[in-house]
């Protein structure tokens, strides 16, 4: 269903990267392995489902994309990563140095596809790509904060998932809305719907890095655990936990030493306090309310695609 | 004479930084720890030589001068550099993943400073811009390479700071004269203007390196040569030297362990063939070149400022 549109992002990614190099070689490799492309997908669905075609939007949906993955890149040096789109990260096939310079230039790869935009709202949607970025720096910025302190709450776990993977899902559908011609209602309506959808992206990550494994995620289960993140099932559990199961939780938020047996005890604290059903549930209305941000457009094919996209977060396992 | 366009640029920046947090503390630091501000003052006197009011152009001015800062910092990740503008770097002061992260921010700022533009060129602006930075990138990633490489051509050198220093000069004169109204042929000698310019204040910059000291240009003499990089004065002085000198300098490009007495016999073989001379003719003839496309601009208050920029770089010693 979403092949056409699929196509087009692929094939607009691929003339991107044109040159040879290391750091285009680096760049071209982690553009090209294979994400779900679900961010450029709202882009033009949400640009067609407010009445414009998706090709106005394709340039600024490609530019979210490769945003995107700039921000994968430097996200997995800080992190320390090693595998990402279920391959070696450049930073472990290459070096530090081409990391950190082919995520920059990503990033002016992205900036650049998003200028081609033959719109008269250029300078609109062009605020709303460098607030994602801003936003998605603060939310990184948080996510290692938080990952060094003991006590987080939940409430600053929403504030920094909003940042650092709402805020730019949330803009690749606001962007669509503004380049296909939808008033400020519709517009309002798709920024809203990438909120949730985006806040629902990422308790699912937090749930999927628990139950995935390395062959379904492309990645180490409990890899959010072993790199002390706060994610939504750990701050819920702290929230719930007493005595032992407590004193298990607490030895994670406190990034002490933590091996392959501190993850199945942690996974078993989470299934005795229900938090695998907490997160399910958390995800279940995120998604809803997405949807019901949907109904304050037109009826449509993209509107329904849109529907359905927020169906694949809420059961995606990788 | 520039005194007044100055105030504006640091009071324009002063105000990009609002917020505290670890982030937005790192980027506040490095940009404001006092540059020379040499590009934004180009793109001010850009707009005003082809008739523009140049604070049509402070925002733009303030973008290029946050992205120039954002590529310092990631350079000095990559260059494992001690100090920048006689300060501490980030990384040293911070860790790796503020400077990376601080630097990313910059981007971002830069490209929301950028787009706050009102002129209804801003796509032609924007994609200079992002022109300037996909170069300053390629030209980092060539120093890199050339830093690794035993033999590195003269015209090599040329592509390189040509990306990496010269690009986000001319974009910034040549966003001033767009900004401004100019005519396609005042834009194209602003342009060329600003490369010249920057070539000049490259070969500066290599020169500086060799002759200037830790208190007058902010960092340690001979960094360039301990950094194995690829210089100017270096790559001449291989084309002409023989014997004896040319083992001297062989081991430099080598990258063998470096220690300061081989600073001090580098020094006399450039001495002795006279490259501190062909270096300043070099920047003498870029000088005359970049006032030289002046010409083709009427005259004004802000030509002359930019002729006298022109000197400026041609007698800097930091």
């Amino acid at each position: 269903m979403y092949k056409r549109y699929q196509k087009h992002i692929e094939n607009k990614l691929k003339k991107i990267i044109s040159q040879d190099g290391s750091i285009y070689g680096a760049a071209g490799y982690i553009l090209n392995a294979g994400g779900k492309r679900i961010r450029p997908l709202i882009t033009l669905l949400a640009c067609e489902s407010v009445g414009g075609n998706f090709k106005l939007a394709l340039d600024a949906a490609v530019a979210i994309e490769i945003l995107h993955t700039f921000t994968l890149v430097h996200d997995d040096i800080m992190d320390n990563s090693d595998t990402r789109r279920g391959l070696p990260t450049i930073h472990k096939k290459w070096d530090m140095e081409t990391a950190i310079l082919s995520g920059d230039l990503l990033a002016g790869l992205a900036f650049k596809s998003l200028i081609k935009t033959n719109t008269t709202k250029l300078s609109e949607v062009a605020l709303v790509f460098a607030q994602a970025f801003i936003d998605v720096c603060e939310g990184q910025d948080l996510d290692i904060a938080y990952g060094k302190k003991n006590s987080v709450s939940v409430e600053e776990y929403y504030t920094m998932i909003g940042k650092k993977t709402a805020a730019m899902i949330s803009a690749a559908a606001e962007i669509g809305g503004i380049i296909g011609g939808g008033t400020v209602k519709e517009i309002t309506a798709l920024r809203n719907y990438g909120t949730h959808i985006g806040i629902a992206f990422q308790i699912k990550d937090d749930l999927l890095d628990m139950l995935g494994d390395v062959h379904s995620i492309g990645k180490q289960a409990g890899k959010d655990i072993i790199e002390g993140k706060k994610t939504f099932l750990l701050l819920t559990a702290l929230e719930k936990a007493k005595g032992t199961d407590l004193k298990v939780l607490e030895k994670i938020s406190r990034r002490r030493k933590i091996d392959q047996s501190d993850i199945k005890s942690v996974r078993r604290v989470y299934e005795k306090l229900g938090i695998f059903n907490s997160a399910e549930k958390e995800i279940n209305s995120h998604i809803r309310n997405a949807k019901c941000e949907l109904r304050k457009i037109p009826e449509s094919d993209a509107r329904d695609m849109l529907l359905k996209v927020a169906d694949k977060i809420l059961k995606r396992n990788n």
